[in-house]
Parts: C-alpha cells; structure tokens; sequence
C-alpha cells in the first residue's frame, strides 16, 4: 500500500471509526467518474461492473444538469404545492400495474423498507414479518430485524421468522420444479404459522424480488406467485423490496414483473435518483389513505423539488438511451460469455441473473459444488488489479456480483470477459 | 382557491394519499427561492420566517455551484476512499467538545437518530429510552416510538417512558428556579426507575437540545447538566438531537452548548446541506468503533462526496457571511420587536428562543395563560396573505414559530414585526 492510501486509511479509522466498510484488500481512493468508468487519485482508470447506484452512468450530465438547474430554482419540503412531484409521481406509477397507485417518498432504501413495515402492520394490526434467512434490507432498527445477512441464519427478533431463500443450484434432498416449489411454500406457510400463534401475529412477507443478496438464484418458476397467494391467503401483505432489482436493471422495469409476482407494497431507491438520495413506497391507495389517515408521516427532504427532477431526468436517460433494451442485450451476452468460459475453466458452477445483474457462482468442483469462496476473493482482487471492479455475493461469498451502470457496451462486455479469462488462466 | 391550486390538490391526494401533510388552510403554490424569499405561482413573493433547512438561504450560489461541481465529478458510496468526506469530518468534528471525535453518516435526521438509538442500546446492552411527552425525532418504526409528538402525551412502547418537557412558562404548581428544576429531575429519575426495572433496562435519554417542538422553553438553568449527571449515573448515555438546533440556529453552534450540557451522542439533518439530503451521527470514538466491530452499518448515499461538498459549502457560507452573529443580532432584535408588540397587544404572553429560533406563545388571558390556540391559526394564515411565512407549534399549538433562513437582515425583521403589528391590530 503507497504512503498516500495509508494515511488515507488511518484519518478514516479516526473519524468515521474503525471498521468502516471498504472494498478490496487493498482499498481503492477514487476521484473521477464518468460513464462506465471511475478514475483513481494515481491516474488509473477502472471499467464499473459494480455500482449499481449510478443507474445511467457516472455523473450523466442530462442527470447532473436537471440537479443544478432545480437546485438553482427551488429546494424546499413537500408540503407546500409543487407539481414536479406530481408529474413524476404520475411518470413512474405508469410503470407500475394498476393497482400500485400511490406514493410516498424518503431519502433511501432503509427509510423506504421501514415504511413498507409500518403500512404493512398498520394495515393488518400484526407485526409478523417473514424475511429469507440470508437477505439484507437496510440499517434502521426496525429493517436490521429483516436483515439477517450479517447475523448467519438466525435473527433474533420475537416479531420475525425467516424462510430458506429459494436455491436451485444447491437444492435440497436434490429437489425440482415443482416438488422444489413445494419444500419453499412449505418453509413458507410454517413461519407463517408459527407468527400467526405468536403474540406478533402475521403482517406480510418482505423479499428482494430477485434476491439479489441470496446470491441472485434461479428462482422455481411460480414460486413467487404461490408464496404471494399464501401470504395473502393467511391475512398478509406482500412487500416486494425493489431497491436492488427496480429501474429496469433486470431488463424489465420490475423484478417482481420478472420473476411473476404482484405485490401489496413495492419499495425503491439506489438507482431512482442516479446517486442523489431519493426512495419511494409504492403501494395500493387504500393502504396508503389508511396509513396517512392514522400516521403522521413526513420526510423533510422526501420527494422535494430537486429529488424529483433528478430522479425523472433519470426516467428521460433511461428512455432516450433505450436502457433497458441494452441491459438485456449486453446481460445476456455476458452470460453467454460466461457460458464459455466455462468450458475452459472448471471454477465456473453456474451462471445466472437478467439484464444486467449478473451472478456467477464460483466452485471448487462441479459435482460436490464446493464453494470457491477464497478463489473468488481472490478474483475480485485480480480483477481490481487489472482495472476492473465487481464483487461477491451469496452465502459462501462465492458468486461474482455484476451490475454495471446501464449504458454498459459491448465493447466493455468485450473487456470484461477477456479479463475474466485471463485472470482465471492464471489460477 | 383558484382552479389551478384545486387541481393540484386533487392529483396530489390521488398521487401521494389523502392527507399527506401540507401548510396552511389554503396551500401555497411555491415555484421559486432565493436567500429569504420564497416566489409563488402566481408571482408573488413571500419573506420565509419558517424554513430552517435552506440554512445559508434558498439556492445560495456556492451550496449549488458546490452540488453541481462535484456532481460532475463524482458520486460514488463511502467503501472507496475519498478525501472530502475526511476533510469535511474534521471540519465537523473541531466545532465539537473533544471527546466527540467520531462521526457516522446517513441522509435524514430520521436515519440519525435511528442510529444513534442503536448505538445507546448496543454499548448499554438495553433497550430502554427516555423522552420528552411532547417530541417528535423522527418517522422510522424505532424513532417514532420515542415521538409522542402526535400521539398525545402517552407512547405505547414498552421500551419507552416519557417524562415532562421542561415547562417554566406554566410550571407545575408555580414552581420556579431550583424546585423547578427538582420537580423536572424527579420525573426522570422515575422513568429511569420504571425502565431499570423493566425487562427493557435504561439505555439512555433522547432530547432535543432546546426542546423545540416542545415550544422552545426557557429551560431552568442547571436543569439538563443535572439531567444528563443522573442518566449517567443510572448507566445510561445521553443523545442530544440537533436536528433542528444545530449549525447555529441559536445563535452558538450547538444547543447543547447553549443549554449547558455535555452529551455522548449528538445527531445531526435538517440545515446541514442547505437542503440536501445528509445527516450525522457524532459520538464518542469507543462508543462508534464498539457498533462497528458489531453491526456492518453501511448508508448507500450516506457521505458520499456530493453530500459531503455541499455540506463543507454550507460551512463556508456561513463562516463567510457571519451568519452565527447575524443570528444573534436579528434574533435578539426580534424578540425585543415582540416584546414591545406585546406592550399593545395583550395575546403575546410570552416571547423566547435564541439567535433566530423564535417562539412566541399567544394566550387570551396574560394571568391564566389560556392558550390562544385558534387566534394563532388564523394569525399564522393572515400574515400568509400578507406575504410571510411562519407556523405554530407547542402543547397548544399557539406557540408562532419562527425560524427564518439564517441571512435574515434588519430589513426583514423590520418588515416581520411591522405585519405582525398590523395582523393582530386587525384582531
């Protein structure tokens, strides 16, 4: 590590506190970014396979110029009239079916997920949540009780139960289809008793509609459906958190569009605002009505005039760049490059995802399926070294995590790939 | 209401729920800002005495040219290294006492005191929190638990006791002074009995520094030292919130320092990017490296470059103009406008704050101190048809509250107490 990255770190540890996250053995200090691409203080550029927050690219100046101008104009709170919170709040619920048709907006996706559970228990009168045993939801109090990522299997709260997370590369008894199907509705349907008996009661089911932090699996197909029907069939409501999976990352507007589903309550952030903090909670007017009608909630900086514009110069990006239709056509090429490099490189167990949000499990053995947990710290290591950055993900921290900005090109699939089989010939 | 505003109001009751908070019996239409005025729709222009989050003014030119700036540049979450969020943290930290070295980041002063209950109940190893019976600190699950702001005067919670603001203006029993003050300090040491005893412990005391929502009181001397000695002699730590006291509102840097007490967890929002959405947590270092090494607290947009510059931004401007004097002058200057005001007009029974927090309380009757509570709506929406903005706050809500954007001149306050003189002259 140069002396400059060094005392970097150590001011770092002083102020913000020992053990503030930080990406790669050896930390990168970055200062530019533009596109798909980030510059480091030594000059160095990187290709962004990581960073899903700037949706559109680095610093788009369309995103960066509506910011500035609206910044210039007016910032103020929401309870005065505006109407670019209307206009846009009309924009993305266009995106959404039918029934999804209000909106009440926040700064980010842990303020989004802790208003979904306050509709969602106020709605019901319960407070049982189901959450997966290996997802993350955000830091507040209420959503740190949905995230048992960081806690292993187990969370600890009297109000939540968690469920097994659908996994079909390493499914149990060797289950499928729909016998697989079954063994997770059943997971389901017994945390849902056992809340049900409870003093809490059951209030509704909380997923990443793709689960992203499960490591991105193939999810059974129906699964989601049927969950969803058990949820609703047992007095719940379903929460499908977006935050990860919405804007059209998986090359569908919706995750919970991809994967057949239709929620209750839908919440959204990183990539609304490209980087500024802007998150929202989409759900039904009946819910919402009831829920402003009992709850005093406001957001002083939640849907302001600058939020807005930034986050609909967003929506203009995404359409006059055709982002979408890009995330699917650049996604699956890397998939299918993937795919290739499998045959030369046994580490390759699996490769998955849609659009642009791409997991490749990473194994020691293809018939044990042995993590490759330390190969791919490794890896991504390698990777940052010759100038590309993605990370890992999943229960063994051994699933490459990919989710470029959205203009990714091919010529940047191109080089991905290429690095990805060089560094892996090296072992 | 002109057509134009009922249209509105109609599509943002559809958009955003019926009943998402707005101002005034007819809302206004707010289309542009700059320094104190704030412009409508339909042309006309309003002196803000209310908005306390465009700190520095509506749109300062720097805070913007800052925003836009580093927008351009970079905008990328807090796992790289970047120098401005170091640069601003040590900038933050030297307007602290020294034992408060440490600082945690997130987007809303919700997130912040969301997080700063964490952080008191993990170095505690209890749950339980004492708060005022009128405070509001925010809209998560866990921060509402201790805003009985709209609830009345009794949470629910079972890890929450409340205690009475500090009330010198109709003291209990007509009390005063230092019988005042042990009147307050029994009814902590209660609730931190009640909690000690309960399965959920005494974690700590959570008060805004100068009890704002409350009413802003004259706090009897010695009352939060003495406070704040027996939270910690009952094991428990001490969280000022100084979301809405902070970066010298009154006039001194910190309610805390004004107030006269020292306490171990300071949260931070609403002026500290002039709009943007950034917030803090400043604690001391054992306290913050403790919650690392055991929770993975990590914020998305929290301390990201853009925050951070514009932040430093809002700093500058107000070392720049002197904004910490010039709360102090105006302020005073006020409140001694009020106090002459209240030699012709018998409704003003009280006029308190610092620097520019103004409160003044309105009573029908000077020796019982009957709340004016409906002449204080309809004075604070006639001084809105005259063209200034201000609110009400307070256990009766007949309390003006005044908070103007800290570049508030003579001029202004001359024309604020010239229509305040006109609008209670016309009864």
């Amino acid at each position: 590590m140069d002396e400059r990255t060094a005392k970097l770190l150590a001011r770092r540890e002083r102020l913000l506190g020992a053990g503030a996250p930080l990406f790669y053995d050896e930390p990168l200090h970055i200062v530019r970014g533009e596109g798909v691409w980030l510059y480091a203080a030594d000059g160095r550029r990187y290709l962004d396979c990581y960073n899903n927050v700037p949706h559109v690219g680095h610093c788009h100046p369309d995103v960066v110029a509506a910011l500035a101008r609206q910044a210039a104009t007016l910032n103020v709170h929401t309870r005065y009239l505006h109407e670019t919170i209307l206009d846009y709040s009309e924009r993305l619920l266009a995106t959404f079916a039918p029934h999804l048709d209000s909106v009440l907006y926040a700064c980010t996706g842990s303020e989004a997920n802790d208003q979904a559970l306050r509709i969602a228990r106020h709605a019901t009168g319960h407070r049982g949540i189901v959450c997966t045993n290996l997802t993350y939801h955000g830091n507040t109090t209420a959503v740190d009780a949905v995230s048992p990522l960081f806690y292993g299997r187990v969370t600890p709260h009297p109000d939540v139960r968690t469920m097994p997370w659908p996994d079909a590369y390493r499914a149990p008894q060797g289950l499928a289809g729909a016998a697989l199907c079954d063994h997770y509705l059943a997971c389901l349907d017994a945390a849902i008793a056992e809340l049900a008996a409870s003093d809490a009661g059951f209030a509704g089911l909380i997923v990443c509609s793709i689960f992203a932090n499960e490591g991105l699996p193939d999810v059974p197909a129906g699964f989601m459906a049927a969950a969803a029907a058990r949820v609703r069939a047992a007095g719940g409501l379903v929460i499908a958190d977006e935050v990860q999976a919405g804007f059209g990352r998986t090359g569908t507007m919706w995750g919970h569009d991809l994967v057949g589903f239709s929620p209750d309550i839908v919440t959204l952030g990183k990539p609304m605002g490209n980087g500024h903090p802007i998150s929202a909670v989409v759900t039904r007017r009946e819910l919402l009505d009831a829920f402003r009608h009992d709850v005093m909630y406001f957001n002083t900086f939640g849907g302001n005039p600058v939020s807005c514009a930034v986050a609909s110069a967003v929506l203009d990006v995404m359409e006059r760049e055709d982002l979408l239709a890009n995330a699917r056509a650049q996604g699956d090429y890397v998939r299918d490059g993937f795919r290739r490099l499998a045959e030369r490189h046994a580490v390759i167990g699996d490769v998955r995802g849609a659009g642009l949000w791409i997991g490749v499990e990473l194994v020691r053995d293809r018939a044990t399926r042995e993590p490759a947990t330390e190969e791919t710290r490794r890896i991504v290591n390698r990777m940052k070294e010759r100038g590309i950055l993605m990370n890992r993900i999943g229960e063994f921290d051994n699933v490459l995590k990919m989710r470029p900005p959205m203009p990714f090109a091919r010529e940047h699939a191109e080089l991905l790939l290429a690095t990805v089989d060089e560094v892996l010939g090296a072992g």
